[in-house]
């Protein structure tokens, strides 16, 4: 087999020899070039001498994680499944803090400056702007989150629809009514997929009366102001449905302010099932999204993609669980994990992890 | 005045001019090379063409603030603050968990490698080797955190004598007189200076009884363990001083499995003063060590750090204060914070900081 040389690949490329060995040295070169580079290198079948290989292991040795919100901690959680994933195959984990889905578009063009070998994407908003930016970038990215389906990349997706519809079946088991769902703000991906999901799955149970308003964000002291403007309203609902842990724990302090008993004259529910939602008193009732288990996938997948460019796009969902805690029964119930309701009794889980662990 | 070459700079450098130019125009080059070549260009004043601005300006337009767990919400708050900060002057930041000591020395030598424009290092372990790396960087670096006095950057530290003296102090006046303190692990920086903090604190009232027992992490299990250790021992404390919130929390919840009412049986309190504190019930007392306040500080040590290399360093110190709520008062108390104790009157302090803000 007669090796190809790089100067071939520059003239496939219509750059200069000069442009073509920064691009596949990882120096700084225009995304534009980088991606024309990679792709005569490809096409040519240019392997196999240390500049290339070191174009195939990585060139920085570093990854990125971007993710919107780092102050929910269901993030962190992901963050730290990712690490553990990508320090054992000899890689840096960077994080970038996105904020708005502008800043989310800067940091996915940002990858063809090259310094990161590939990036895990947690975008809040998905915009055409962010879809154009993802298609042109010649870093590899994984997804985590719902693109659609026309879009050719790695992506990790949580199970809304079965999520909403595990929560609105244990509350209908624990005969609620009138449920008020409490989502964060909807033209998020989250907010739209968990409305979506609370409209499906209440559709199941005719006899319900629901309603929904919007939190100004996923956070405790917004989903507190949103709950109590449902408690404080004309007919108090049995039920609160929070779009996550953070906007159920603002729930409960909302009702506890109002001087109702959870979960004895109201219940809330979370989503997410963070650490948090196994500390406040009483414990939320919340749904594993699998964040753990979606970021050890996530990162296997961008391990992947950077060892074989080339290969098939994989879209891979996981699934969700309910565990039952204090804040939406009185008595104890062991579906998912052990959870007693009373507060005087209810045990932390923190004595078991230790014995476990 | 003569205008200074880029031929001039490379020369005074010992190094070649396209070696010269990749340092000043932040394309990949060794730590050694652009010390070495900004050394020759501040010394020669080189300065006032495209190339020496956008080296003046920032090369990358984004920064890195290195923390050991971002598990811990006191850094998340620290990272909002800087974040705000940084990106009002147009920049980026990126996170790097560093976990172990001997990653942070890698990612402060990987600072070479012309990522980023400067750091924020916050770390858990002060080592020789940390300091060697430190000290050769060319790449502006803000600690947040404790040097030897003879290290010459800008340092921007919290007060743990201070905030200690204001714990016991308030134990003391709750008629508490056997204090067990619940420390992290004493061979990282914060648990040397709270422990240091704590036996200077103590000293001042030689009528108290106290011991100490380290938790293996500063986490919310780590403290639930080593609390149930101190708990269940054949003498029981009637204060738990914890090292951190995460640790108080853990306190809070051995109590409780225990079947000991907090604040009435046994107070816990906590460093940091984290959102957590205020959520959890009863709420964790502890003392705020400004974390909000050192972040927006070290950002902005680090900009004026990047506009004007050669300013004096800087070291700041933020003064702790106490914020008292029900985890060691059986009364409504206002010192700090309002804090009703007694649990259903309790307020959570999101209906007013709503109302605040």
């Amino acid at each position: 087999m007669v090796r190809v040389t790089i100067t071939q690949v520059a003239a496939h490329a219509g750059v200069s020899v000069a442009s073509a060995s920064r691009a596949l040295n990882g120096q700084i070169a225009s995304a534009e070039t980088v991606a024309k580079v990679q792709h005569a290198a490809a096409t040519l079948g240019y392997v196999a001498d240390a500049t290339a290989q070191s174009l195939k292991r990585g060139r920085t040795k570093q990854l990125a994680y971007a993710v919107a919100d780092i102050g929910n901690p269901v993030y962190v959680e992901m963050m730290s499944a990712i690490e553990r994933v990508v320090s054992a195959s000899g890689y840096r984990l960077v994080l970038s803090s996105t904020g708005t889905s502008s800043s989310s578009v800067d940091v996915v063009r940002d990858l063809g400056r090259g310094y990161v070998d590939g990036m895990i994407l947690s975008p809040l908003r998905v915009t055409d702007e962010l879809l154009t930016a993802l298609a042109k970038t010649p870093t590899p990215v994984v997804v985590l989150g719902r693109l659609p389906d026309d879009v050719n990349l790695d992506t990790v997706r949580a199970d809304s629809l079965t999520a909403m519809r595990l929560v609105v079946g244990h509350l209908v088991a624990e005969d609620r009514r009138d449920i008020a769902f409490v989502n964060g703000p909807v033209d998020t991906t989250p907010g739209a997929f968990r409305r979506d999901g609370f409209a499906a799955a209440v559709l199941a149970h005719p006899l319900l009366t629901t309603r929904s308003v919007d939190a100004e964000d996923f956070t405790i002291s917004a989903g507190y102001a949103a709950a109590r403007q449902v408690l404080e309203g004309d007919r108090r609902p049995d039920a609160i449905v929070a779009a996550n842990d953070l906007i159920g724990i603002g729930a409960i302090r909302a009702a506890e302010d109002l001087g109702l008993r959870v979960p004895h004259e109201i219940v809330v529910t979370g989503i997410d099932n963070t650490e948090l939602a196994g500390v406040v008193r009483p414990g939320l009732t919340s749904v594993d999204l699998g964040a753990e288990e979606r970021g050890r996938v996530a990162a296997e997948l961008l391990l992947a993609r950077i060892a074989e460019p080339s290969r098939a796009a994989h879209t891979v969902t996981v699934a969700p669980s309910l565990v039952v805690r204090g804040s939406s029964v009185h008595r104890p119930n062991t579906q998912g994990h052990a959870s007693p309701a009373d507060r005087s009794t209810e045990a932390t889980g923190l004595g078991e992890e230790r014995a476990a662990g």
